[in-house]
């Protein structure tokens, strides 16, 4: 199951990128499973990973180098995450760089290595090196679909996106992948993304500029609440669109974030349209909040409430589940007479309880669509945030209790 | 399903409590939804209720009452939770105590009423004034059962538990029932239980010894992480086991207190083993935190994640998924090298990674027991905390995807 037909837009080449695919066997037999980019010397290369205490073996090298060195190539295995695997977890991430490195005649702290798939494996690194050769006879800057396919998982199709727009006179594109279909929720989950744009920008914006672009994006979607011991987010700017050096004081700096935040939402949404078992598209919109701190504590507890999801699931417009939730979501001082539900645009509760207007068909018709918007007025003040999330489905159990066998 | 065989245990009848069970045909025809406790006169009365800020109306009224005056008489009906109901639903919850008040003879704030069910219907309080002569006319002492049959929604099974204790030369009894099968979790839930003893305490013990109960046992469960808008348990001592009154310094206050523990952690267990589509009761057992804060972050964190739930529900022994939940709990500096993870006896993970000696055969064998105790030895101090919880199962999807169908 997926929301949407998930068709791929136009994927406009990156100049100074190039992707390689190859079949390294990790869990399947002639899979494409090992995608590996190439970067233009001279990259600004900015990262985000995860936060969980269990990080895995290649995100702790991956920011090692990172911190260590310019990067010039990114190599992404799916199959197998490399995660809860130790010193020797370690040893084969490194182990997997080096093979490259010498392959490619560069610094072994020039490779960012990147691990997708089932926790607490040995990873198969004589496979993904007998690989690598394969990956690099066939970079092209036009493989951004194939690499989109090449680091799935439980995912059911490849996301991309991708936009062009003028900058002082110059064509400037910026292109992305990601991949993620469960275990997806704020600050980084089993989440990859890849976004690289030609533009020139200053080595103190590469970072704010993709910071700025996750926090609106993929720090605002969850699936089931779980977070992964392997995400990395990447962005690279490679330069070659030869434009003047973009910083934080170019009148272009905020068309660029905006392009890169745009390909990043679009990626976002896409998790969540391929979310495991997804049958819905869910915005959850909460306004009138005191801070967003506190908009962003209701959203959540909405967005993840198993009983919310299932009713989501059952195109069932039980308003009841919603208002039970916002009631637990810990706010000081809520007066829940005050709070008003909308599900699209009709309004479903207000004054405590059912609206006076609301009718069990209205609700229906609403809840029938694949895309649906929850939108909570809690008028106590002026902020407002927005999430993203799905809902739950016996696909959704069925895929997490088979995912092993 | 469900898991363990449920039979109830003996319920000793507790002097002083009467029940009348009768059928108002709330949501189906004919069943047995309606249900009064008669308390004798001078009993202490106690209330721990949810923290939901959308309390449904009993929940309002009911603690309103339970200050004003003594307490007399308890009316709960399923079918219909009387939440999200505005102004019309307070005037329901009082006219339901005000009819049975005029029956008893009893000022209408002795009476305390609870409801449980579908949120955001109006009560049919006609149907429930209607059935209150008939539960008036069958009171009886040894009606726990039944009792704890008329209180059930999703719940397949009564879950009752009664404690018989010599103190001081006489026998106590302490006898409960509960219920509720998903909404479970610390704080309260769709909740509802009511224990009672026959014990004479002082009017300043009911509160303290109800609470202690509740946090090491109510509050120690959870199903689905939801909580809600209902919750309520309560204890009565009425005092007619004509002990010598038992306050704070008695010597048998301990042994009351750990009876009326006991009763409600084999209630609060007995939620769980019926949790909506429960396959499987699980212990989460936290060792060698720094905190008890931080044990029980780990254990809901653990106890409440979708893929670990999953995994459980498949028999699955992936251990992955637990490393990468405690990795999320948010503990600062844990070295994450030190914790070891035992599935019952079994050694899974130590030093970040699967253990040296553990097999899959043994971790099978494990997860096919349908009890199971995962334990968590963070090695960083030493606080621990228990809290039980079920699998996330097609069961639960299907139950909460058709509930209102």
């Amino acid at each position: 199951m997926a929301v949407g037909d998930g068709t791929l837009p136009t994927l406009w080449p990156v100049k100074g990128v190039r992707l390689g695919i190859a079949s390294a066997g990790i869990k399947k037999a002639g899979r494409k499973d090992l995608v590996v980019f190439e970067l233009a010397a001279g990259s600004q290369v900015a990262g985000v990973f995860t936060r969980n205490a269990f990080c895995a073996a290649p995100v702790q090298i991956a920011k090692q180098h990172l911190a260590a060195s310019a990067c010039r190539y990114l190599v992404i295995n799916t199959g197998n995450a490399n995660a809860g695997t130790g010193q020797q977890g370690l040893r084969n991430a490194e182990a997997t760089c080096e093979s490259l490195a010498q392959l490619a005649g560069v610094d072994v702290k020039a490779i960012l290595p990147f691990s997708t798939g089932v926790i607490g494996e040995p990873l198969p690194v004589e496979k993904i090196k007998k690989a690598l050769p394969e990956a690099l006879a066939c970079l092209s800057e036009s493989a951004w679909e194939a690499a989109a396919t090449g680091i799935m998982t439980t995912d059911t199709r490849p996301k991309a996106a991708s936009r062009q727009l003028q900058l002082a006179g110059k064509t400037i594109t910026v292109t992305g992948i990601a991949k993620g279909a469960g275990m997806i929720k704020p600050n980084m989950a089993t989440m990859l993304g890849y976004i690289a744009t030609d533009a020139a920008v200053a080595g103190d914006v590469i970072q704010p500029l993709l910071d700025d672009a996750v926090n609106r994006s993929f720090n605002r979607i969850t699936i089931d609440g779980d977070t992964s011991t392997n995400d990395a987010c990447m962005l690279v700017a490679t330069g070659q669109a030869a434009n003047a050096v973009i910083d934080k004081q170019s009148p272009e700096y905020q068309q660029l974030s905006d392009a890169i935040t745009s390909v990043c939402i679009e990626l976002a949404q896409g998790l969540v349209r391929d979310g495991e078992g997804a049958s819905k598209f869910v915005t959850v919109q909460i306004n009138q909040a005191r801070t967003e701190q506190e908009a962003l504590a209701v959203a959540y507890i909405i967005a993840e409430s198993p009983l919310v999801k299932t009713a989501l699931f059952a195109s069932d417009p039980n308003w009841g589940r919603l208002l039970a939730a916002i009631g637990r979501a810990g706010l000081e001082e809520l007066d829940v007479s005050l709070v008003q539900l909308h599900l699209n645009e009709v309004l479903i509760a207000e004054n405590g309880c059912r609206a006076a207007s609301y009718t069990e068909e209205q609700g229906a018709a609403v809840m029938a669509e694949d895309e649906i918007t929850i939108s909570v007025d809690l008028r106590r003040g002026e902020q407002s945030t927005t999430v993203w999330t799905s809902d739950l489905s016996h696909e959704y159990v069925r895929i997490n209790a088979e995912y092993r066998t």
